[in-house]
């Protein structure tokens, strides 16, 4: 049987591919969806991904924790940012969050509306994430939410581990998923001195958010894998 | 003094850069760009890509040799294909050429609305390329024609080969161009047998055109920097 294995590299060209009957993995390295992927294992019940700070507001009342970033700082009023450390159970667990992320909430908007299925990937939970995967006899599409519609290193090395981890399982493959897992074969024994090339590290660094950026590269110790149910991603 | 390589993956994202004060190079290997380098540097006067091979027909009374290929065979009542075999000082020596060619036509087009100037690049000029580029001191954008507005290997490969040939004339870099060179370096010993691993490849193999294939994967044959002037490739 064919099984198609492809990796999107930005939301921009998602229209290129048939995905009714694909399981879509969103990536978005630094940091959404490993801040997600870290809140949906320590217990939270649900993460709600929305574009801008604004968008936080109309759920203000409803007791959620609302975690906004401008530059790098928590917004006034709200709980927390960005950073995966504010994801334990301690703050998270048996609650519901609303996370304010511009490149990720695109990608899995755009995915939700079309494909068979929506989940988050990110290196804390690559191979409970992968095992999933190859146990579902589906096509695959990585789809990497970059960065303003544009290429990004991070999501793509993470598209690469995981065609290299579960390439033997399909049959199809597009060029972008060959040289995604090319450049992950480079990187992979320092992913954090490999994203020193990258011009989004750079922006990160002057962030001031390398312990998050070492956090997020961090490899399998989550199990959950998240999953969008209408605008809400909960444990899968 | 700042001074930006980039490298558009796609036409479908060259609307994200800023190319008002760049020189960009367009780069559609198989065979595009390859068969009008060779062309030029033949000494054909001018050589006009379209789009579809209906375009062609508006032509056809000026006296032009007119080129069309579908599926891989000349069109009947066309003087040759997109074959640069096609394209010797013999065949289109003091000629205008009309070329359909639907990836790399698109990409000129979008480029020629914006930017400061618009030439093409191919294995085959290569090394003229790259010194006539650091001569400029310009910002320099290499946009790959890709295939139907995705992705592909043999494009990237080319801008990798540009970025590591001239990088040390640049400050600034995007991540695409940082992916571009490290796919080249893995590739450069045997670009044949990296090709082999795209899908676009196994595409070019049943139209069994492999001879072509070999042929746009020679390097430095050519001196000829192709210059699009409205819509006429000409010598720079």
């Amino acid at each position: 049987m064919e099984k198609r294995l492809e990796v999107c590299l930005t939301p921009a060209l998602l229209d290129l591919y048939a995905i009714e009957d694909s399981i879509v993995v969103v990536i978005d390295i630094l940091r959404a969806t490993s801040s997600i992927v870290y809140g949906i294992n320590n217990g939270a019940n649900a993460i709600i991904p929305v574009a801008q700070v604004e968008d936080c507001l109309m759920y203000a009342e409803q007791g959620y924790l609302l975690a906004a970033e401008r530059n790098g700082e928590v917004v006034e009023g709200y709980d927390f940012g960005n950073s995966p450390f504010s994801y334990t159970n301690e703050k998270v667990g048996g609650k519901t969050v609303v996370l304010t992320t511009t490149n990720g909430t695109k990608a899995m908007h755009l995915a939700n509306s079309r494909a068979y299925q929506v989940v988050l990937g990110s290196f804390l939970n690559l191979d409970s994430l992968c095992d999933w995967l190859t146990a579902q006899h589906k096509n695959v599409l990585l789809l990497c939410a970059g960065w303003k519609d544009n290429f990004n290193l991070e999501d793509t090395l993470f598209a690469g581990a995981v065609v290299s981890k579960i390439r033997n399982d399909f049959t199809h493959f597009d060029d972008s998923s060959v040289a995604a897992e090319d450049i992950y074969q480079l990187a992979k024994d320092d992913l954090r001195a490999y994203l020193h090339k990258s011009s989004h590290s750079h922006r990160l660094a002057a962030l001031n958010i390398e312990e998050d950026v070492k956090f997020c590269l961090q490899l399998n110790i989550c199990n959950a894998i998240p999953v969008l149910l209408g605008e809400r991603l909960v444990a899968l």
